[in-house]
């Protein structure tokens, strides 16, 4: 590792709202929604060609700017012959968030500027409840602050939300391309729903990356709920 | 714009009960109860001739003072031929609350101090399994926390609250009519729900809106767990 | 009202333990637990001889000292000849909880330190789905938490958990008589729950009164969940 | 006890990763997560050959680092013949944790440095809707991060969770024998849930304890949630 690769200079910032800054913010906002308890999921970054992204493997409520990973992009998936690029890299013993591969899915294919995974009980529940391909909902005003592919215009009320749902797999970095599948194949979705697991959404930014989340996370909830309560989740 | 309208004057106040400063406070606060996550929600508050409204699609919970619309009050509703009108507006790229309308129902039918909007869930909820147009409660203490037409006298223990529930529209200003058919139709409501969307709860003032608030919420939750459970809501 | 009624001598600490101090953070904590939104349920302590109490109808998480009134103690309940007795009134618009002739039963019937009132729905829930005179719970961990009679000795694991259940009135204050019948009948109960309203609890200090509430509170709810997933509530 | 036992020496720390200082923040952050309500449950750190370890039947959410016990490890089980040795006692009329012999057998069963007790109702819902002597659960994502034995390898998501359930005795200091019997007997298992009462769980240090403890809280919920939906928690 390059002494430049180790420089503090890219996640140190007095601007609350520079990336290395927002992700420990964001990540203890979602810890206490249950989102990323036990060290799972998290939010990436990306401004322009810097993507700014967790460690893996660590306390999301509790990272510090200085544990922020740098990422140049764009860059090719590593592959046994070449290794991921970094701009910077934490002086500690961590490594980038497995998630890497598939926050890269946001930006390869729907131009995102910020991808958010949440283990929320309430996706897993809708992934159980929801036990086909995809999951459906509508007649919610929630599905208003959702946006055709994540990154488009809003959806309307009168729009039936649809998220594709894809499985899991033991290693998270194997999701890449059933993922990458789904989004081809549901070019309009906001975010990719893994069976027992949790959820992948995006926005251009941060800020429609978060509130999306949030909306989705609401449907999954609201969604579950009415199916357990024998109540219709979408109308004709 | 005039730069009379881009003025901070009416918005920066040391005083934390400044309308101004409340409406980022309480909206943080709303935050954390669920009631407007995903920049859905919020409240408005009316000081004599002048009303404070947050803008429309933003996180609710990251507002500040500075982003505050003030309104003057009495206003006519705006038209394709008129434009509604504003003592202060933020200098940035924002809209007023998409609520403006609804807001303003509570003003002019009942010369309330102060509105809430909520997307909770336990709204929602309590619009699904009641499906008719009220959703009624009797006999739980917190209905002594509801006053006649949310600005009169506080109800009885003995009273059994109803709300009027309307239907959804795709635009939220298009509630408006309908809200306010409800509003006269049930004359004791203190507030109007609007199914698969959320509540409309309105006060004299802030304090009087937000309490009411909280017990019209409690009263759902419960509401739809005794429901859930087989338990009667409404005793002869 | 004499200047002496007025004064804040009784109320201003730089002890955060001072009851003046205690009262406001702990409805704070106790409103981001669901027990006193709405205005509703709060905490008295007592200390010797003299007893604070906070103001009636107003939002518990807001309260601040000078907003608290000392009553002496003993002292007779009042009737229609004879006022309250105070040794400080809030110089502001106020009256005194409603809870005050429920909390006197703890001092005068247990000797008790401290009352806490709380419309928990966890409570509300069991007094619903415990229909009749009694809510029993056996075999839980926190029944050891409980204190015999709320001033006594721990409860054991093989005790069963006996609270009374009395029927809510219009005013809360004409809940003193059958409250106090109820602590006649069941001597070693730690609280009485009542009826579609919420829970009395209490304990010889502030801090018994507050755990004690804490475990009532928690297998109310467990209590709840038992009895709706269909497992026994109490084992012989 | 003599004065050296008393000092502060060994509690006292700027560091806030000094374990004096982590019990009391950890135990304010598993109060909101329901986990040490009512005096229940908590934390110890070993590090080396020193334990630190709450009072007994205090509120959890309010200790300071000077109400903090150390203890030499390692060190026999007290006996009708032999006191427990301490390095430091609070100079109060505090107890050690009555958690301390079963937090003892994980350091030396299973060579932890971090042992954490929950009341969470999770873990009791889970004990009682599993009603055999092993709660289980396969195909969660959560799963990865629960490590073999609690101090080992991590998990696969292709590997079923297993845990044992031991039952409930009247005093906490009795479960020493059958939680030690229960770690023998499921060599692979991460912590010891205890019927009708909560969880023990264990890591090489408070990270990684704590990690697990919310990995183990959020199967636990997650499985009676999908027990009571009428999904299986365990795949083939």
């Amino acid at each position: 590792m390059s002494s430049a690769e180790t420089s503090d200079a890219l996640v140190i910032s007095s601007d609350p709202l520079h990336p290395a800054n927002l992700i420990p913010e964001l990540c203890r906002s979602f810890y206490k929604l249950g989102w990323v308890t036990g060290t799972g999921g998290g939010i990436c970054i990306r401004v322009g060609d810097k993507v700014f992204i967790a460690p893996s493997g660590v306390q999301k409520e509790r990272i510090e700017p200085i544990h922020i990973f740098v990422l140049p992009y764009p860059q090719v998936a590593p592959s046994p012959h070449t290794d991921r690029v970094f701009l910077r890299r934490p002086a500690m013993n961590l490594k980038e968030s497995a998630c890497t591969p598939l926050f890269w899915n946001s930006f390869d294919l729907r131009n995102a500027g910020s991808c958010i995974h949440t283990h929320s009980q309430h996706a897993v529940m809708a992934t159980l409840l929801w036990d086909g391909p995809v999951f459906t909902i509508s007649h919610q005003e929630m599905i208003k602050g959702v946006r055709i592919a994540g990154t488009g215009a809003a959806l309307s009320y009168l729009d039936t939300l649809e998220l594709p749902i894809i499985e899991n797999t033991p290693n998270e970095e194997d999701l890449k391309d059933s993922m990458a599948e789904a989004m081809v194949k549901y070019p309009n979705a906001a975010g990719v729903l893994v069976r027992r697991h949790g959820v992948y959404v995006w926005g251009t930014d941060w800020e429609k990356a978060k509130t999306q989340t949030e909306c989705l996370d609401y449907l999954f909830e609201i969604g579950v709920k009415m199916k357990l309560a024998g109540v219709p989740t979408v109308l004709n």
